[in-house]
């Protein structure tokens, strides 16, 4: 059994993560750590009432880590960079879910985030974790950051279209919705439910920090340096991501190159459910699951394919996909843990 | 492995049902049988693309049902009753989620549903599947009545206080709220999205057909005919069954008491979580799951005790408790195919 | 013109009071007191960017107040106990959203709110503001203690039948559903989204502070004193309240006898709507008006009554009827600003 | 008084047309047509019980529309079109809020909507009723064809940074968020709760019925024709429509331009509010009100302009929209009777 670690486990994704490793037949969880909280874990999140009968610890960090065979971290971006080193990666595999090992450029990461990287240094050892893409790379390492949810279903949408350049990619535009857990536990204002209840708007309109993500994966796929915009918006309901992404085809592709291109590159893939033609992802159809549903439509009139993506950007937005690269890092069965069936409704 | 039929599948209690047969290691499913649709099912039900690519069928009933181990009838009340015959009973084991075979009195039946019961001399054989409650029962029969949702809360909220005779059972009052995905899938104007979100209201009030159900478990708890008032809700969410109960308590009890009688029926059953004092049950935390939260307060101030239960209507109100049934009808782990921990958010 | 100033304006009730002065002709608002925030009210309640342009002032309150001849105050509990004189309402007539003056007993006051009273000299001098029931004194006074939004609901509901003496008070129990905005805009993690969207259940089981203010106002009803059980529940929505009161009727009381007790009392009211037989209230048909909707259903089989009233919290519940007790106050026509008609959906 | 009859008024757009014309001074409401309801009006929309008693009428609707100054039609599309003579319009002004009369060209209308025009002789009377842009048109027109609410958004967001020729048109692409309610009120499967319910997706995607109708609008305002996607997705809220439109500025064009440019077309426009910079528009400050929030992102990095803009889709993007034109028509206050302010929350 793998001794496992979670940090940031009282956040959404940590709870997430701790409940899809439950149905793990590989794993034992040792400790769940929390900066700022502390008590049974289960007199805060009642779902794992009877069920689990963890505490929370605040215990020194450095050494809970280095006990176990791999730890997650659930913690906000700059938390994990200020205390990993090349020692205890030497110990311990880690998976991140924060971006702190995200984007290949330093510099990038301090524009985009406002924060100062604590260890630069081992940013060379860090494999992108988009399980589909990096399968190969991510078997391997032993610093896995795991991508953010808009990336992840924006750039499993349009990564074979770029990919075979199919698409004239200075024109692609992306337009995300997202369910509320994105914006996580914090207690803000702008998070009550009477805020965002029967409302809808965009925010971090051309500033939203997953934005170079986004470019330089898509980027490395096209083989070329990709700017675009990038819209998330906030829709009212706890979980999903829904992806629209636009642009114009080049010349002469058709339906059926697009279809093939999807095929090519998700056709064998557990998680990618390409839709028949005529059906779009919703988010319903994925919640609780580490699916992506994928789908797209050519229009003839205008010469643009619109692609759409849908994910729980609790699963395969952040802990589902945690868990698939832990599969591919220990050599388990990839979807070990993470077959539940979407819940509908 | 034991070979299942689904009848009423394209309802939210079928799809769920089908979703947890999924998760169980001794079944394979032969057929879903639909009245009213047909195609592939997860056309419709897309949370099932790439999954299951079983068809509907609507093939001749009987001759399907026969070559079954068990097959579960997410049909309308009625449909099953006039379907089922000693000799269907001889071959397969009927688990029914409809109340044809709840209530032992036929004219009960008839004065609330308002239908003629098609197999009464059938009703001797059924055994009602409160799991926790009938266990050795349901172990040995052939035609098991499933609760309805709001009974399954109702009546395990209430039991042990009732069979232990701690309150006044003439003044039990109950009222309910209820997810909508207990109203069905049919497509009526009441059930439109904008008729029902950011609404609150009762209805079946004094004549909701759970009613008779609710009195005639607790009376047999009790020892002696009891009437009270159910009063339903229906609230904006999709899930959660969420009861309210509240009586006089008999002179001299005090909260040890009530925390006794608690204790000796459920303290260790599975699926029955006995929140601590202070905290109150709480529909998200059971979401997903087989589970049933009971906490209670007592007001020494008004001599009253304020019983409280939640559960997910579609598992243990109707789809889980099923499978649990089938698993004790047939020998296996109660909880195989059920281990589900809620889902949050 | 009246002049007019409120304190707590970016409370919801304070914007609902704000925007529902708007369309009252007979005043004029001099400013909005936070004690918290500053700035122009509209860069944060964006409902009135191009609207109204007043900033949010943080003054010297006992002179601002003296300035105006009515001072709505939404501010919490204890805050304006603390702040009032006999000097202040000399010059200003003060309608008090918060719980300060509700209750005539000081005592009780300070066991459930948990405060000390800044001011229990002024307590004889405070009317209680439900507005049907106290029109005279309402008439008359300075200093209006005005209603919560579960006790309006609740009083209004049970009032003829207690006042009449068609029911077994001691029987009466008062469920009630709320919608989320009635916790008010605190930055806490109880009132994030993701906490309360796809969630029902109980809180403030026995001890809720709204049941002395009922208990003290159906005593009066009823001439004697009444102990009550009310159990709140929040349900995901954005407004609405809705009760279900429960209690046996007395011997000999049939539904004719309980329908003109409700005529008796509402049927020339314009704000209380009786609802025929086979209608119940629902939150949607009153949101956004200053209507209280009632009906109910006597049960023969049980010899009890359910009495149900759905209104909206933020107006008949707070700002709508502190509207209405001001046009009584000052001589007004008694719906003067507050004549909308609810919103649906 | 203007004497005035509704067609359809069963609809969510009739019935928010019935209850703004409730504040409306001038107008005095005769009868309320419905092809396939009966009986009185207020026993479904109980927002009006004891508000206005009147009965459905099923009567001769030709004989009925002589009889008013002005007919307002809320009935689905191709149907007025049937309807509608020369005879008619010459006793009586009609505000179609259907599509069947927006479209110039009678085989773009029937292309897109698959229905067959029933009287393209008058489409040359008929007047598109975008209030701001074509005012001095809608005050003598007869025949008025009221906008959809995705169009109104998409046009006005768009309309002065094409019109001022500072965006590239051809690199122009909407999206578009919308509430439930604009999908109507039949009894659909896909309508239902649980269907919406923590659901987002898009749908007609590069098909929607409304994209000929922004297409036509932006080409008349660019002086050139325009195609674009229009991409509509229904996420789960009663009402409100929110725009995001793309495009890349033309070389040179800075944020100031820009602004000037909206504030050229909108600067004294009662209904448009341009937000300042750094706010984006969000539904919920617009619900329930007629006004239309608009604000814009310039992306220098990209090079492109994010234009966004939020309408609530019954009122600016039906109802109230239709008032005020009948409010230029008859020559009323531009705002009578819409006056409202956004309801928060």
């Amino acid at each position: 059994m793998l001794k496992v670690g979670i940090i940031g486990a009282t956040g959404y994704a940590g709870n997430e993560l701790f409940r899809l490793l439950q149905f793990h037949r590989e794993v034992t969880i040792d400790w769940l750590y929390s900066r700022t909280e502390n008590g049974t874990y289960s007199s805060d999140y009642r779902n794992f009432f009877d069920v689990c009968d963890l505490d929370l610890t605040n215990g020194e960090l450095s050494d809970l880590i280095k006990k176990e065979d791999v730890v997650f971290s659930a913690a906000p971006q700059g938390f994990l960079s200020k205390l990993l080193t090349e020692d205890i990666l030497r110990d311990t595999k880690i998976i991140d879910l924060s971006a702190d090992y995200r984007l290949k450029n330093v510099k990038t990461y301090e524009e985009w985030y406002k924060l100062e990287h604590g260890s630069p240094e081992l940013l060379k050892d860090a494999v992108y974790g988009l399980s589909e893409i990096y399968r190969d790379e991510i078997r391997s390492t032993r610093l896995l950051a795991n991508p953010g949810c808009y990336t992840t279903c924006s750039i499993l949408t349009a990564w074979p279209l770029v990919k075979e350049h199919l698409i004239e990619t200075d024109t692609l535009v992306i337009n995300a919705l997202s369910g509320v857990s994105g914006a996580g536990r914090g207690a803000k204002k702008d998070n009550l439910f009477c805020e965002l209840n029967e409302n809808a708007h965009a925010y971090g309109v051309t500033v939203h920090r997953h934005t170079p993500e986004i470019e330089e994966q898509l980027s490395i796929a096209g083989g070329s340096e990709i700017r675009l915009n990038f819209t998330p918006h906030i829709v009212p309901m706890n979980r999903g991501i829904l992806v629209t992404a636009i642009a114009n085809v080049k010349s002469g592709i058709d339906k059926e190159t697009i279809k093939s291109a999807y095929e090519k590159y998700y056709g064998s893939e557990h998680f990618i459910r390409l839709l028949p033609e005529g059906k779009n992802p919703e988010t319903r159809f994925v919640e609780g699951s580490n699916y992506v549903d994928i789908g797209f439509v050519l229009d003839q009139r205008t010469g643009r394919v619109v692609m759409m993506g849908a994910l729980d950007n609790l699963v395969k937005g952040a802990a589902g996909q945690a868990v698939q690269n832990m599969n591919l890092m220990f050599g388990f069965d990839e979807s070990e843990g993470i077959n539940q069936i979407p819940m509908v409704p």
